[in-house]
């Protein structure tokens, strides 16, 4: 994400980077180390942008916004971890992946401990709605990854099948960090709503770009080889869209093929592009945004609604 | 645990039961079957026996504590199913692993996701003090898995380093059943605060016999080898206080020994046998199961607080 989008809480979100250092220093070595590791591996801050973005539609109180931006960021950050352990990735980001240092142990440890550590946080805040939210988000964030295993290389799953996982991957998180941003400053009721639903809608599209990301992108500035998805048997976008509009038999058993070699990888990427797959994931992304957008019109007009537009206009663009 | 000993809560244990199944039955039949065979594998339902009977402290409300009684177990096969993906046993209880039957994917989603629920169910208590409790115990179990993981074959390391470990391991849960189930009722402070360290000075008792019977039971009934600290490289308190007392260095030099064969780790359990560290050991427990006793003169005279002594009677009898 480009900072200056984010120039009315630069300064905090400088403060909220502090503060996620400080929670990942621990008494244990490694635990700090992994933590550590983690947190400098970068990532764009996105659900704690959100956060404070939020929290500017009601009294702005960044004592409360504060701990729960950190707590947002360290869920991120122990889902990413726990996949590492699933997905076996070696890199991310162009850095090698907690579990290719340390194992999965650690791996496995460190996310827990993150995640505790995030609900720690938000208790803290003593607003029991807002530990639902969290709570029912992460339950439902577990189906989505479980799903996901179960629906690997599976060629005959529907354009539902994968709302399903993409809003359980991406969107969730970035509803709930819109939402509880709102809900932390008291926002009223319809705000928080409206929030809620432009992040949703924007997560839509901003995993949809991800996936397709996976297949254009150049692969020094997205620090992983393209393709990634295909080669773990993940059905995205446009791999769904390619198949439901190629009758090509040699897509299908292509993409169904567990082990490809990257020659195949490459291969399997060509011909999904040949079908305007691609194109049409692009509209069904910009489908979202507009979505997104539509929400921000039920918000008061401050200079923050603009922001969030422009955002959503970003999530298109971006190409890494 | 012998049944008879949770008489007064008898209909209620089956209460719980009936609502873990609910509560495993899921939309995606892996996340199901797993969880199932979890619950199924048995256990002593000790944690959900501890918050009933803690909540005979006050106005016993089984709508509070029943939701309750199942987080912690919840919680605690979560632990369970992490622990099988780090530790790599193929059996407990004699019944295959999770991680055995499913890979270590499922498990660690299979964990994340009783986790994610426990945590929605102590939400909907609504009442953050009580999430608060749940979130700082479960920073620190991770914290303890972690130490625990840094600390093996470490033949150098102290009582207190045995200590920390066994409190994040078992103690913390078993007390926070104890407080919460109390808390759960509006019971006392002074009651609350009793009932916790019960649970925690009998948590840890609860553990050194583990760690006992890790040497002396009947692999039969323990429903695993013996030796499997040994083995992994855990340093429990048997093995400490034989090293200590022994200037063997045999033994030193087997128990620091990676890959051991399960006739070396006979060999090792004959050599802290013969040093009386089992002894030794179940005087410590006894000391802890004093300090539990002890809590209990604190807390009204029920008949529960005679259940209570008697289950920490039982602990020191168990043989597996």
């Amino acid at each position: 994400m480009q900072f200056q989008l984010f120039h009315e809480i630069q300064a905090d979100l400088a403060k909220v980077e502090a503060e996620l250092q400080k929670y990942v220093d621990t008494s244990l070595p490694t635990l700090t180390a992994a933590s550590s590791h983690l947190l400098h591996a970068g990532g764009k801050r996105l659900r704690p942008a959100f956060v404070l973005l939020a929290g500017k539609f009601h009294n702005y109180a960044l004592e409360r916004l504060l701990p729960l931006a950190v707590a947002l960021e360290l869920i991120h950050m122990a889902t990413l971890v726990h996949d590492d352990v699933v997905d076996e990735s070696k890199t991310r980001r162009g850095i090698p992946t907690v579990r290719a240092r340390w194992g999965n142990r650690i791996s496995l440890h460190t996310g827990d401990h993150l995640f505790a550590r995030s609900l720690l946080l938000i208790s803290e805040l003593n607003d029991p709605a807002m530990t639902a939210v969290l709570a029912k988000i992460s339950v439902e964030m577990c189906e989505g990854e479980i799903q996901q295993m179960e629906a690997t290389y599976d060629v005959h799953q529907t354009f539902r099948d994968y709302l399903y996982r993409i809003k359980r991957k991406t969107a969730l998180l970035i509803a709930a960090s819109c939402q509880l941003g709102a809900m932390a400053v008291k926002a009223d009721p319809s705000a928080v709503r409206a929030l809620k639903m432009y992040g949703h809608h924007l997560g839509m599209a901003f995993q949809i770009t991800d996936d397709i990301l996976d297949m254009t992108a150049d692969e020094k500035e997205l620090g992983k080889p393209i393709g990634s998805d295909l080669r773990q048997g993940i059905m995205t976008l446009p791999i769904l869209e390619a198949l439901r509009e190629s009758p090509d038999l040699a897509l299908r058993t292509l993409v169904a093929k567990k082990e490809k070699s990257q020659d195949e990888v490459y291969r399997a990427i060509e011909l999904i592009k040949e079908t305007g797959a691609v194109e049409r994931s692009q509209i069904i992304a910009r489908r979202y945004l507009d979505k997104a957008k539509e929400e921000l019109t039920r918000l008061p007009a401050i200079p923050t609604r603009h922001t969030l537009a422009v955002i959503a206009e970003y999530i298109e663009k971006r190409t890494y």
